[in-house]
Order: C-alpha cells, then sequence, then structure tokens
C-alpha cells in the first residue's frame, strides 16, 4: 500500500496512537488503514463415496488438484460461499454439512475453512477456473499432486473421520514464514 | 474507497473480466481492490463457574458489555487473537479452549468466531478498551446491556451447553440489511 485510499495522499507505516502494531497511516486525512487476514471457505462434497475434486485452471498452482474453494464475499455466509464455490469451480449444486478444517495459513494472511458437503446427484461440470473436475475413490485422490496444503489436511482428516463414523472439526495451523511444520 | 493505493488514481466501481461482482477498479495501473469480510475473535472466559465479562470503553457500543474479542492480526491463530484480546481487554491469561460459535454478522461485513476459555486465576484487571471488568455468576449476567447481537448468542449458547454437559459449535447469521431475525 503506497496512496490512501479515501483522499490519494501517500501513506507511511507507523504505530497509532494506542496501538501497538505498524499499520499504514494517512497524516493527511488521518485514516488508519488497517490489514486482516481473509477467509477461503470451500467444502469436500461427496458423491456415494466418492469425492469431486477440480484442477486448477488458474494460478497459484494451475494443474493441481483441490475441492472447490474461493475466498467468502461480502453479504454471504460461510456455507452459501462453500456453495457458491462449487457451482463455480464444479457446476455441482451440493448441500453444505458440518465444519470439516479451519487451516490458519499465517504466510498468506489467510484463514480456510471446510465443511462436509454432500453432491445429492453426480452431475457436475468443468467451471471457469477448473481444467478437469472428477469423482475419484479415497484410493485414487492424487495426494502427490493437490494444490495446497490445507486442501490436503483437510481431505485426510475427512476420510479419517468417515472411517472413524465421525464428523469431527480439525484446527492446525502452517506457518512458511518460519518453515514451520503444520501443528495441531 | 476513492483512489488506488498503488498507484494513487481514482478507482471506479465496476465488474471486472471473468467476475460477477461489483469492485473497486483502477483502470491506470489495472489494480482490482477486492473487500471481504473480516474476522473478529474473542472467547468465553470462565473461572469456578463464573463468566469474564468487560464493559466497553469505546465505540461503537460504549458502556455495554461484552467478553473479550477483536479483529484478528496477520500473523496470527484464532486462538491467538481470543488470548491476547483478553489480556489487553481484561488483563486475564486465559486458556482458550474448543469452538463456540460463529456469526456471520452480514450488514458489519464480518465472521464473530468465539472459544470457550479458562481463567486459571482469578486474575483480571480493566484494559484500555473496557471501563470495568467482572466476573459474574451466570444468573447476574446484565442481558439488556450486553453490547452486540453475536455476543448474546455466543454467552446463551455457552451457559445451554454447559447445563447439557456438552461443548458443542453453533452457527448462526445476523442480517440487520434486511432486518431479518438471526436464523440457524
Amino acid at each position: 500500500m503506497k496512496f490512501c485510499n479515501q483522499c490519494g495522499a501517500p501513506v507511511r507505516q507507523r504505530v497509532p496512537a494506542g496501538d501497538n502494531l505498524l499499520r499504514y497511516v494517512c497524516d493527511a486525512c488521518g485514516t488508519i488503514h488497517y490489514q486482516n487476514p481473509r477467509l477461503v471457505v470451500g467444502c469436500v462434497p461427496e458423491h456415494e463415496g466418492r469425492i469431486l475434486l477440480c484442477r486448477r485452471a488458474i494460478e497459484p498452482r494451475r494443474g493441481y488438484w483441490t475441492v472447490p474453494a474461493g475466498f467468502l464475499e461480502n453479504g454471504e455466509t460461510l456455507q452459501q460461499a462453500a456453495a457458491r464455490e462449487s457451482l463455480e469451480e464444479a457446476l455441482a449444486e451440493v448441500t453444505v454439512g458440518s465444519l470439516l478444517s479451519v487451516v490458519h495459513v499465517l504466510h498468506a494472511e489467510q484463514v480456510h475453512v471446510f465443511f462436509r458437503a454432500s453432491l445429492p446427484a453426480a452431475r457436475y461440470g468443468v467451471g471457469a477456473e477448473s481444467l478437469e473436475v472428477v469423482l475419484v475413490e479415497p484410493a485414487e485422490i492424487p495426494w502427490a499432486d493437490i494444490a495446497f496444503p490445507s486442501t490436503d489436511f483437510t481431505l485426510r482428516r475427512y476420510l479419517e473421520d468417515k472411517a472413524a463414523g465421525r464428523e469431527q472439526h480439525h484446527f492446525t495451523t502452517i506457518d512458511r514464514r518460519l518453515g514451520r511444520a503444520p501443528e495441531g
């Protein structure tokens, strides 16, 4: 950030009075520009034991596999976002279920939230942001070509919980800033 | 938003190519300025059956009661944010526990997330953003003077779950844009 989005004057980084973190501040109009993590929301759609995966047509990680997910928009709930992304990326009308995972992706300044979902009919297609969309058996999941660590974490917890007959939710943290491994 | 924070030129609202929502776009440098909901994180600290409440010293809702909560900062987990806010607002060192509530506050473009927490010692004080901090019995909670609907929802679910001996998590949506009542 270089300029104030309210008055157009240059901004600089300083700690505002009463705060203890560096913020972009406009000394011309006084606006403090807070920057906070964004929410990415997705789901693991299942149809008769098979899981819906999308191969990404866009960067980052073009060509790699993921589940439907994207940024939460203003005015929608997490569940609505998960359903919308499934429709956009996989032309799939899902029913969003229980909370599955919450992943703090610290280096990306994002929080990823995934839900379980059911795909009542095996109807899906290739959305604009996908190269390919498939329904796969758990044994066919291309683990070496999964797009993101949060997707890998989420799919593994999904299968573990399903095998155990439970629906829990799972937190983890991924922090590539420090080269840390994921922690619980 | 009136100006581009990258180049300082005026922005205008239009739907970018490949998108379907109005965004602030800079035609001078091409930057699309996405606006997404922010996360507010808090907890319900408990010490021997009593709950820690803070009376707000700042707007909005100055003078009304809430539990420690505030915006998630870049680089921290949800649990770390809940603990940090407890320290800042109530000088309380809490141990953050299970997920309690997720509240979509659509009109504010925020998602509020609350956890259970324990306050191992009855040590607390009045932080800079609080007028007063108290440990109260559930029967003493000033329901008519709770600051926010998300706080009210969260405290009620907390007490219900505690009475039932369970630790569930609860979603709800508050949408004052349409005058809607909270829904599950």
